[in-house]
C-alpha cells in the first residue's frame, strides 16, 4: 500500500490490523470511484471559484480527473490494494501527475464528506435504475392486461378457491403495484437529493466554500446545509433508498410466489420458457423454475443490507468508523435487488397461461358470492343471502366464469379494470 | 362470544383454537373501531347511491353508526370478547338496532377490505401526528439555535475531540434532520393515501360500487383500483409507514445518545430538568436520565414492528390470515414511537447547556484544522499544510473557540448556519 | 401511584413523563410477579443466613411473601398502576404488613438483579414448556409414522414433482426436527441457568451475601459470578432463549406451509378437522385453514421479539434503562410462539391424508431417478445413466409407488426410516 | 462455462439468466471446495463399500480427489467461472482424469446433500475457531484480572457514576462472558454435528448407502437420518451457528463501546497502542480508535447474515433454489465476525489503564451505597438507611476507593472475584 495520508512518523503499522481496517474497501470503492472523481471535479471547480486554486491549477486538476475517469472506464486504471481506498487513490494519482497542485485538491474537504457525496451520487443513480425498472414492469403488465385475451383464473384467499378472477386482473394488480413502486423510488430519490459536499469532517471549515455551485454542478436539488446533519444522514439515507428498493422487492417476492405455485404440476396455470428453468444433478426428470426462486430469494440480500446498515446506527452524532460498513451493504443489496428486477420485464412478457388448467380449477363454489350478491340486489338482507347462497350456490348465470367476470363491475373488478387510469398514472411518472 | 358471522351449522368450535384465532383482536380493534365506523358510514352511503339501500335504510344506518361512534367515544360502548373482532361488533350492533337493515350493511364488502380501509385511515392519522411532531421538534431546535447564545461545544469524530463546534450548530443539525423527517412522513402519507374500500375479498364484486364517492368521502387522494393489489398492499403500506417513523426514530436515537453522553459526569455538557431523571432503588446518590434512555430504546419497538410485518409477507397474492398479525405490530410500533417523539419538544426546550464544562473540553489540538486551512489559503499545498499543522497547531487567532467559530464560513458552518433557509423549508411544510 | 422508592424531596413529577417511564411495566410484571416473589424469598433467607435479618424477621418475611404469592395466584392481589412496577409492589406490601422488617428486604440487592433473577426464572420455565411441547410434537409424529399405513406421497423439490415420498417419511422428518428442537431448548436452558441474584446494581455490595445458598435454593445450576457480567447478560440470554424458540418456530412455519399447500384444492392431500377451519364474511363457499396460517405467522412475533431485544443492545457495559424494554418483547414472543406450538400435537394427531389425491399426483417422471440408479447399479456410469433415464424413465418395477418406496433403502429412506434410532434419541431427552 | 450437468439437448441458455443463476457461486465455493472434496472422498469410499465402485475405481477416485485437494491448497487449481459451481468442478475434473470412473462419483447423491455436507463441515470448522477465540479472549482477561494490580475504576449505570468498581472486576466480567460464549459455540457445534451426506435430493435413494461409515469417516457425531429433515435443516443450522457467533459479537460490541468511551478525552481511562489508531485526512490533530469502532461495527455483518438466511426460510419442505443464497451470507458473517474476534486477545493484552484519570472520576457520591449498607448492617432498615445515605453519603472508610473495593465481599464483588471458579470453568472447556 502506498503511504497513508494521515500516517505520522514513528507509528508502526500492524499488517493484520491494517487488513482489518481496509476490509474490502478498495473492491467496494471500484463502484464508487467514478462518482468520487465526478465530485472531486466539482470540488476543484469550487476551490477555483473562491481563489484557493488559480485558473491553471483548476484546469490541470480537471484535466487529470477527466483523464482518470477515462482510464477507469477503459479499465486501464484499476483500483487495487496499492491504495487504502478510492479517495486516497484519486489524490495519489493527482499528486503523481501534478505535484503540489495535486496536494491542494483536498483543501476544505474530508474523506467524510467525500464518501458521503460519492455514495449519494451512486445511490441516486441506483434509484433512477429502480424507477426505470419499475416502470418497465408496470408497462409490460399493462400491455398484456390490455391486449391478451382475459382468461378466467381462479382467485384464492387462504390458498383456497374463492372467486373467479382473470389473468387481466392479475396483471393489472402488479401493474398498479409497480406504479406505486415507481412513485416510491421517486420519493426516495427526492428525499436524498441533497448535497453533502462541503461539510468536511462534520463541522464545516473556515473557507467560504461555494456550496451552491457544487450543489448545482453535481445536479443535486438542494444543499444539505448542516455539516453535523450530513453525518447524521449517513445510513439514514441509505436505509431510505433500501426501503424503496425493498417495497418493489416485496411485490417481486409475491409475484415469484404466485409463479412458483402456478408452475407446480398440481396448479399448472403457467408455463415458463425453457431458458427460465434448469435441471437436477440427480433427477433426470426435472425442469426447475430456479430463476423464479432466486427472484423470490432476492428479497433476502435487500433485507440483509438494510439490517446491516440499521445495526450500525446506534451511535452519538459525529462520524464513527462503524459507518464505513454501510458501503458494502448497499452494493450487496442494490446489486442483487436490481439484478432480479431486471429479469422481470422479459419474464412477464414471455410466460404463457395454460387456460385449460385454469378453467378446470374453477369449481361451483366460486360462484356462491355472485349468488349472494344477486340475492342482496333482489332485496334479501346480505346476511340472509349469504346463508342461502352457502346452500344453493348457483347464480343466475350458472357456473359460467366469463359471465361471472362480466358481472364484476365494481371499479377494479374484471369488468371494470380501469386500465386507462393506471396508464395515465404510469405516464405521469415517465 | 356472539355467533360468528361465518359459522355453519354443525361445526364444533374448540375453545383453545378459538382463543388462538382471536388473539388480541378485540383489544387491538379498539384502536381501529372509530375508523371502521367511519368507513362503514361511507360504505353505507355508497350502497345508498347505487340503490342497494333505500333512503330510509341508509339514513337509519348512518344514524346508528353515528350513535355507535358517540358511544365508543364516550366509553359507553367498549369492544370486548363478546365479539370476534371490531367488524363483527359493528354489524352485530346494527342488526340489534335495525334488524334486516343492519343485515344489509355488509353487502358488497368483505372483512378483507374493511380492515384494510380502517387500518389505512388509522395509519394516515398516525402519519399526520408524526409530521406534526417532527415539525414541532424542528421548530424548537430552530428557535433555540436562533435565540440562544451560540456557545462553543467540542465537536467529535470517533468520540475523539475534532474541531470546535457550537450549540447552535448542534441544534441546527437536528432541525434539518427533523425537517427531512417531516418530509418523509408526508411522502409516506401521500403514498398510502389510496382507498381500498370496495375491493371486497380481493376480487371485486358484481355491483357497480361507487368507489369514487367513498374515496372522496373518506378523504383519500386516490382510489386503490385493483382488488388484488389492495390485498398485496397490506403489510407493504404498513412497512412504508413504519419506515417513515423509523427515520425519525433513528435521529431521536442519536440525539438521545448525545444527551446520554453529554449528561455523564465526565462530559457534563448538559443539565436535565429534574423531572427527566429518576433515582436508584439501591444507590442513594443517583439521578438517572431514564427518559433519555427510553427515548433511545424506543427505536426498538418500531424496528420490531417492522420486522413483525416483514416476516409475514413471504406469501403468494390473495388474502391470508397471517396478515392479521400486522395490526398488533402497527399499534405497538406507532404507540411507542410517537410517545417518545412527543416528549422531545419539551425536553429540547428545557435542557440547559453547561458552558464551562464545554469550554474546558476544547483543547489546543482542535484548532489544528483551522491552522492547516490557513496555511492552505496562504498557498501551502494542503498535504504539506496538514503536516505542518500537526506539529504547530495554533492558528492565527490563537486557541480562541469563538474566533474559530467566527471563521467557520462554509455554508452550514458556525458562522454561516443558514437558519433562514431551514426556516423557509420548515414553513413550506406547515 | 404510591410513593416512588427513590423519590427525593422537592422534585416535581411530570405525569406524561411518568407514564412514558412506566410504560406497561405493571401489566408485564404480572407475568414476572410470582418469580419475583420466589426470588425475594430466597433473598430474604440469604439475608437471614448472614445475620442481616434475625430469625423472626426472616420468618415474617417468608410468611408474608408466601401469603402474597397465594394472593397473586388466587387473584385477590392484582398488580396495577398503584405501583411503579412489580418490585415496588412487593416491597410496598411487605412494608405495609411488617413495617421496618419490610423495609429491610431490599438490603443488598437492587432492582437490577431483582428483575434479572425474576425474568431468568420465568425464562427457564418457558424453555421447559418449549422442551415439553417439542417432545410432544416429535412423539405424535413418530407414533403416526410407525402405526399409520405408509402412504405414497409425492415428494417435491422446487415445488416440482421429484420422487415418490411417503407419509411416514414426512412424519419422520418433523419428528427428527422436533427432537433437535428439544435438544436446542435444553441447551439454551442449560446456558442461561445461572443465578444473577446478589449482583446488585452491577458492582456487588459490601456484604458477604450467601449466593451459593440462593443459587441452590432457586434451583440454578451455577452462579453468575461477575456482577458486571450479570448486567451484560441481560438481553443476551433473552436472545438465546428466543433463538431456541425460533428454531422450533422455523420448523413449525415450514410444516404449516406444507399443510397450507396440501389443503389447497389443487393438491388436496390433507383434510383438516372442521374445528381448524373458519368461514368468510363475504364468500359463503369458504372453509379456510386459518389456524394453519396463524401457526405459520407465529414466527413473526418471535422474530420481532428477538429484533426488539437485539436493537437495544448496542450499549456500553452497566445497566441502562433501555434494557427494560426487553421484558415486553419476551412475553410477546414466548406468548405467541408457545401458543402456536401448543396446538400442534392435536392437529398432527387429527389431520387426515387423502391418499387418492396423493396417488393421482405421482406421475411417471418421478421414477426416473430410480431408473438411473438401477442403470448405475448395472454398471452404467451415473452421468450416462442419467441421460438414458431422462429419455426412458421407467424403472424395472414399472411406475409403482409402493415398489419405489420399498426400494428406497438408503438410511432415512422410505424403506429404512430408522424410527427406532429416533425413538431412542427422543427417549434420551425425556 | 463447461457443459451443465443437467443440460438437455435443444434448450437455449440465456446469458443474463445464467449470470443471475450463477451469482457468485464459484467465488463462494472456493471456501467450500476443500470440504466438498473431503466429503466426495467419503462418498466414494462409501460407494466402494456397497459395491457400486470396485476397488480400482475407488482407489482412482480417492487418488484424484487427493490430488485435487493438493492442487487447491497449492493454488494450482483455482475455481473460476469455467464451472457452474464447485460441485460441477469436482466432477468435471474427475471425468477429465478418469473418464467413466469419474462419471460414477455422483451415483446416489445430489448436489442438495453435497452442498449440505460441505457447508456443514465448513461451519463446524468455523465454530471450532469461534470456540478457540472465545477461550483465548477469556484467558487474556483472566490473566490480566489476576496479575495486574486491581485499580479502582468508576462503575456506571445509566452512564452515570454509580459505585467504585475495579479493572479486575471489568476484566473478570468479560472473562465470564467469553467462557459462556465458548460454551455456546460448543453447544451449537454439537447441535449441527449431524451428517446429511446420503440424503440425496431430500428423499433418499434406492441404494443401501453406508451412511454410518461416511458419518464416522467425516467425523460427525450422529447421522441426520431423515432426508426431508436434512433439507429442512438448511438455513436452520446455519442460523444456529450464526446465533452462537452473534452471542460473542454482542459482548464484543459492548466491550468495544466501553473502550470507545474510555478512550475519549473526557473519560481518558484507557490508552491504546498506536497501531490500533489511525489519523484523519483533514484534521492533523486526530488519533482515532478505528479498530475499536470496526470491532463494534462487526456485529452488523453477523446480524445481516442471519437476517439474510432467515428471510429465505418461509418455504414448504423440500429443496428450493432460494436456499442457495445462504452460502454467501454465512461466509460474509463468519468472515467479518471471526476477523474482529481474532484481534481482541492482543488488544486486550496490550491496552493500558490510566489510573489517574480513573481515580479523578470517582466522586464522593459513589460511596453512598457503601454507607447505606453499613447503616443496614447496624440495623437501620434499608429504606431508612437509603434516605440517610442520600443526605450524608460518607461511609466509615471515608471516600477511599481501595477500602470500598476491599469491603465488596459479595461473591463476584471486587474483594471476592472467584477467579479460581472462572479458571476452572474455562479449563473444563479446553
Amino acid at each position: 500500500m502506498s503511504d497513508l495520508l494521515w500516517q505520522k512518523t514513528g507509528v508502526r503499522v500492524d499488517a493484520q490490523i491494517m487488513k482489518f481496517l481496509a476490509g474490502s474497501d478498495v473492491v467496494l470503492d471500484r463502484e464508487l470511484l467514478p462518482y468520487d472523481i465526478r465530485a472531486s471535479r466539482a470540488h476543484a471547480e469550487g476551490l477555483g471559484r473562491i481563489g484557493i486554486l488559480d485558473a491553471d491549477e483548476t484546469a490541470a486538476l480537471l484535466r487529470e480527473l477527466d483523464a482518470l475517469a477515462a482510464d477507469v472506464e477503459s479499465g486501464s486504471f484499476v483500483l487495487d490494494d496499492r491504495y487504502e481506498d478510492g479517495h486516497s487513490a484519486i489524490e495519489a494519482r493527482l499528486i503523481e501527475r501534478l505535484g503540489d497542485t495535486g496536494r491542494k485538491v483536498h483543501t476544505g474537504r474530508s474523506r467524510n464528506d467525500q464518501v458521503l457525496v460519492a455514495s449519494r451520487l451512486w445511490l441516486k443513480d441506483r434509484l433512477d435504475v429502480l424507477q426505470s425498472l419499475c416502470r418497465d414492469i408496470a408497462a409490460v403488465c399493462l400491455r398484456r392486461a390490455e391486449t391478451d385475451p382475459a382468461l378466467p383464473l381462479p382467485g384464492y384467499t387462504h390458498m383456497q378457491r374463492a372467486m373467479v378472477s382473470s389473468t387481466a386482473m392479475w396483471l393489472a394488480a402488479y401493474a398498479e403495484a409497480f406504479i406505486d413502486n415507481t412513485t416510491r423510488a421517486r420519493q426516495a430519490l427526492a428525499w436524498i437529493d441533497a448535497n453533502p459536499l462541503g461539510t468536511a469532517a462534520g463541522y464545516g471549515v473556515s473557507l467560504p466554500l461555494d456550496r451552491d455551485y457544487t450543489t448545482a454542478a453535481l445536479g443535486f436539488s438542494r444543499m444539505q446545509i448542516s455539516p453535523i446533519y450530513a453525518q447524521l444522514s449517513r445510513g439514514k439515507f441509505e436505509i431510505a433508498a433500501l426501503d424503496a428498493l425493498g417495497a418493489a422487492m416485496l411485490d417481486l417476492r409475491r409475484l415469484a410466489w404466485d409463479l412458483s405455485i402456478f408452475t407446480s404440476a398440481e396448479f399448472g396455470f403457467v408455463a415458463l420458457p425453457a431458458e427460465y428453468t434448469t435441471g437436477s444433478s440427480l433427477m433426470p426428470n426435472k425442469r426447475n423454475p430456479d430463476v423464479i426462486e432466486l427472484m423470490r430469494a432476492s428479497y433476502s440480500p435487500v433485507a440483509a443490507a438494510r439490517c446491516e446498515v440499521e445495526q450500525l446506527l446506534s451511535l452519538p452524532s459525529g462520524y464513527h468508523r462503524d459507518l464505513q460498513y454501510s458501503k458494502g451493504s448497499l452494493i450487496h443489496g442494490f446489486g442483487h435487488g436490481l439484478a432480479a428486477l431486471a429479469l422481470l420485464p422479459n419474464l412477464l412478457a414471455k410466460f404463457a397461461w395454460r387456460s385449460e388448467a385454469m378453467l378446470a380449477a374453477i369449481d361451483v363454489g366460486m360462484f356462491a358470492t355472485d349468488r349472494a350478491i344477486e340475492l342482496a340486489v333482489q332485496g334479501v338482507p346480505f346476511r340472509a343471502a349469504y346463508q342461502q347462497a352457502a346452500e344453493a350456490p348457483l347464480p343466475a348465470c350458472g357456473a359460467d366464469p366469463q359471465a361471472s367476470l362480466a358481472a364484476r363491475t365494481s371499479p377494479g373488478g374484471a369488468a371494470n379494470l380501469q386500465l386507462d387510469v393506471l396508464k395515465a398514472r404510469l405516464a405521469a411518472l415517465a
